[in-house]
């Protein structure tokens, strides 16, 4: 924390995570962000009009784990002023999924022209932090290890619901052996806004998973003998109760695509939503 | 936790929580809630008109450790059932401060002719929490040994405005000594929904604060020999924030009468505004 402090004063420091954003504002990137400007927290981004963004914060408060929200912006401004400088969320996703009524009707590459002065968004934490820290700790990831796309899946558990947001809480499955298992909880623990602690571990039966080689998104898992599957609460929970809120328009970044921010990825660790010193400056 | 969740489960296990708020409710106690249903989470409360609900959600999303959030009722519902049964935020504070634009005004003990179907409660946490922790791992606490009130200060940290609501963080102050001092950061940084980990230790003046014996708020301290002020993020933070922000009508509890929720007092640790799975049941 203190290293990536010192590291992201002043505005030259966060020279890699501006340059990335500056390719991708150009047009000249519009792939997946794992591996870009390392170091520097990633968000899932959902934009909502106005008069739902109040329930959406609701819901995001109501369900910290699947909803860590890491930034909100003002009302029609689309500068994500407390994630960095010279954030334009226009432009500086690589590229973006835009729902109408709760349907894909569109994949483009800004949304500049889509742009309303009632437009509220949302920036959240995803595992991207979390999954570096387990790395560094020498906890084994298999997706990873083998290239696959982790398993996730639609459990029983219900969300707490807030206006027309509502819906099962959706869980990322990662296969450990116990003493990773509980390793990984406890470094999951310090990352309370890239989901946190784990929400299961052990039989999938029990969250209404029926058959863990049959995910609902992502690669069928590779368990090993000795392992057990541990559950983490996965940010496509709110990408179902926006699904099921069928707002009349709704835009987030494609899948793998993510806002990189100017924030340190340890910045998911401790207080949710804490920008560095240098962000908070220049609100 | 988990004895606190064990205990919790079940309706009646939540009988001193809902006990003491159906006498605050029925008008026979008025006073303040330090020591009432110990164990059950405390909050302090924020009824703000519709039109800024969305910026005070923004502003404590922006400022989580001034302003951590517990709960948020929906818009013009007095009930707040993410935090327990049966809680009805219209009567169940033992008396509430009125405030016209930006000015004490009233301080009844309901409001329920106050009441607008417009109207958002925010529930946040407050030290109380943090404060029996550090008690339970032996950390001294000199204004409850002397019966003082904790030394309350405005610093020159901006918090990140949003909307209308901008000013200083305020924040409370407990000298310790030095292996005490780091007790705390590791006990407080815990309780994120309680403030988490101090601000700031040692020098005053690094933080704006001119003379330690003159508090803004609270009694002057009894600072001793070879002991350190420690410095935590306070919640007269937000109020500071509204009173700048002048609303036609803003309503809290009186300082020290606060909301008791059905919420486990650890509950201010690890996920902020995680209702207990009874309470999550009934919403």
């Amino acid at each position: 924390m203190a290293r990536a402090s010192v590291a992201m004063i002043g505005a030259s420091a966060d020279a890699p995570a501006h340059e990335a954003r500056m390719r991708i504002r150009a047009g000249r990137y519009d792939g997946q962000t794992a591996g870009l400007a390392p170091g520097y927290l990633q968000g899932n981004l959902a934009i909502l009009p106005g008069d739902l963004a109040l329930d959406f914060a609701r819901y995001c408060q109501r369900n910290p784990k699947p909803c860590p929200l890491v930034g909100v912006s003002d009302s029609g401004d689309p500068m994500l002023r407390t994630l960095g400088a010279d954030i334009d969320i226009r432009t500086d996703v690589p590229r973006y999924n835009v729902y109408r009524n709760g349907e894909l009707a569109d994949q483009p590459g800004d949304i500049i022209d889509l742009w309303r002065d009632d437009f509220v968004a949302f920036v959240l934490g995803c595992s991207f932090s979390f999954e570096q820290a387990l790395l560094d700790e020498g906890v084994p990831l298999r997706h990873i290890e083998t290239g696959a796309t982790v398993a996730v899946y639609v459990t029983d558990i219900a969300t707490t619901p807030a206006g027309p947001f509502r819906g099962p809480m959706v869980v990322s499955m990662r296969p450990l052996v116990p003493a990773d298992a509980i390793k990984a909880v406890e470094v999951t623990s310090r990352f309370p806004a890239a989901h946190g602690a784990p929400v299961h571990l052990g039989d999938p039966a029990a969250i209404g998973i029926a058959d863990l080689s049959r995910p609902d998104w992502g690669d069928a898992p590779d368990i090993r003998t000795g392992e057990i599957p541990v559950f983490w609460a996965c940010g496509v929970t709110p990408q179902v109760a926006i699904r099921a809120a069928r707002p009349s328009i709704c835009i987030t970044h494609k899948p793998g695509s993510m806002l990189i921010t100017d924030l340190a990825s340890t910045q998911a660790s401790n207080q949710p939503g804490r920008a560095m010193p240098s962000a908070q400056g220049r609100t």
